[in-house]
């Protein structure tokens, strides 16, 4: 964490320390929290950021006080800093920033939600946070640790089975190809293939260290090093009979190169474009577009959330298959409070990740 | 055409001047053709042509003769001169130029096809040429003109319709926007999707004329002169509800401008991108695709020769809304012999036709 960044107070101090509410569990009387201070240009900075503290709220009629205990750290959340409509409204300057988070409730005022409770919600980078329960899920830390919640069993697993299963129409027997496929989503995305009867799964990722972990643990059938291979070239050997869903998760010359190798009536998925999210010049559209007229295929967005509705049945069908051991949920989890944040974003943006990055805090 | 072409001989001078299967019609012994001499960089110029001359053929046994009267021209035939795969195979350097074609059975021994008939196919740039009937078709010249078979109850309708209604898979009360809107495919796209209820078709398309005739006689809602306006600005006021299928036939800036106006869950269709086609650095890629994100659209690549086996029903429908006075087909019919294609050709590059680009020709 960056030294300039020092906790300034955005209200007046708590005067009262705690409240009867709370059912015994210690809760600070301070929040701690993290708030975007400027868009940034290119990777954020840490003048971007700024970190406030306030007394801990008090729930009201039908609200809840939830602890949060782990972040969510998302490629996507480089575009909600930015000005203008996007599928999301932008996270305003002074606003906490946005993140989903798993947390537990330590005092309730809300019929639906008792103490005790673990939740799942997008309720900032911050320690505390009241919510009305609106969007907020319950989650069963007997079922997975908490930080699965955030990844293969929370928005990064709904985005890999919609995405490959609804959008891209995969199919047995399809050959598969994943960018950014050490990250949360393109790590299930594969998995998922192989459990859904892929001919053939090939993962791109930066780096040997990921890419073995994908052809071992996770059972991809070929890995693609973009730092050292030629992703063209590579591909050709890797999907001999062409690509037929291609999940693209960063864009640029690699989404390129899996154009030159889709298959008749493929599917590509645009998920994101990690690689252009911090352009300060244009983004860098796929020269190789035509290929869509040459081989009749189709490149599709998809936004996770238009899937709420459907979110129970795909987790329960996820739960499941981790249970079997037939699907694996890696979470890199680092250890901070809310000020570790900015520093810890970066890592996405650099490729440092392996699995679904996770910011565990602990209340001061 | 250019002094530098002058007719040269493939083949030994015809000794037969005539031969009793033609059954009377006039035939020429000498067949005038086009080859493609050298694949072209850009632009193609007189160089990248050779004209050639040969004998007259004499249909074999489940041959016929067919004199061609009219050659369609198409952006995709600067496509089918680079060397390399695509959706087609490219014309070899040496062969007849490949082209739709209509013209008339003048000898056969063909028992599908008799003398006095007249046909649809993709015989070549040349006034002759033998067929086995391999992919040509019947057509009726008391239906339409014969060019209109090359045009809206051609490969361009079909293309048209199919692209819009299957590909782009048009409903009801959608805003449609097409490129080259008073080109051969665009003028129809329009009119298709006004008769299939769009509640706002626009077109767009380079000069004041071209626009005048699309909202005038072809009853487009509005119309867009990429030359004089910015399109972007001009679509936000054109389709204020967002665009649900954008046709593209042009690719580049104006796909670019389309993408920002897109309405959620569009569908784009990549018809074709002639202001690429005679790229000679990279293609521009669309900058703006992650507006699919965005937007959850998809951008679809379709060829018409996929849907060969629906033709008879399309040109049915758009022949009765021709009749009906509901479809107006266009064509653009320069005269002269096979030696004023390649000048004709430089003509769609320019965007100087309006409607169909056909070229009719008279064997000498």
């Amino acid at each position: 964490m960056s030294p300039d960044l020092s906790w300034s107070s955005t209200a007046e101090p708590a005067h009262e320390p705690s409240n009867p509410k709370h059912g015994g569990f210690h809760v600070s009387t301070i929040n701690h929290q993290l708030r975007l201070a400027a868009r940034p240009a290119g990777l954020p900075k840490h003048t971007d950021w700024q970190l406030t503290e306030e007394p801990v709220p008090v729930p009201g009629d039908g609200q809840m006080l939830v602890a949060i205990s782990h972040i969510s750290l998302d490629p996507a959340m480089r575009g909600w800093m930015n000005a203008g409509a996007s599928y999301i409204d932008p996270v305003e300057i002074g606003d906490v920033m946005r993140a989903g988070t798993v947390g537990e409730v330590v005092a309730s005022e809300h019929p639906g939600f008792a103490v005790g409770e673990h939740v799942y919600g997008a309720l900032g980078v911050q320690e505390y946070a009241l919510s009305d329960g609106a969007g907020v899920l319950k989650v069963d830390p007997s079922l997975a640790p908490l930080p699965t919640f955030l990844g293969t069993l929370g928005m990064t697993g709904m985005t890999a089975y919609f995405g490959l299963l609804d959008t891209g129409r995969m199919k047995e027997g399809d050959t598969v190809v994943v960018s950014g496929a050490a990250g949360a989503v393109g790590s299930v995305v594969g998995q998922i293939a192989k459990i859904k009867g892929a001919s053939r799964v090939v993962g791109i990722a930066g780096g040997q260290e990921k890419c073995s972990w994908l052809t071992g643990e996770l059972g991809f059938d070929a890995a693609i090093d973009y730092k050292s291979q030629d992703v063209r070239l590579a591909l050709r050997e890797a999907a001999p009979q062409g690509i037929d869903v291609y999940f693209d998760n960063v864009g640029g010359e690699i989404l390129d190169a899996a154009l030159t190798r889709l298959a008749r009536g493929a599917r590509i998925v645009i998920c994101g474009a990690i690689s252009q999210y911090n352009a300060t010049e244009s983004v860098k559209g796929p020269a190789n577009y035509l290929a869509l007229l040459v081989t009749r295929s189709s490149m599709t967005g998809m936004v996770v959330f238009d899937y709420a509705s459907q979110f129970a049945q795909a987790a329960g069908e996820l739960a499941g298959w981790m249970r079997e051991g037939r699907l694996i949920s890696r979470e890199d989890v680092v250890q901070g409070g809310v000020e570790a944040f900015p520093q810890t974003l970066l890592k996405l943006f650099e490729g440092e990740n392996v699995g679904k990055l996770v910011l565990q805090i602990a209340a001061a």
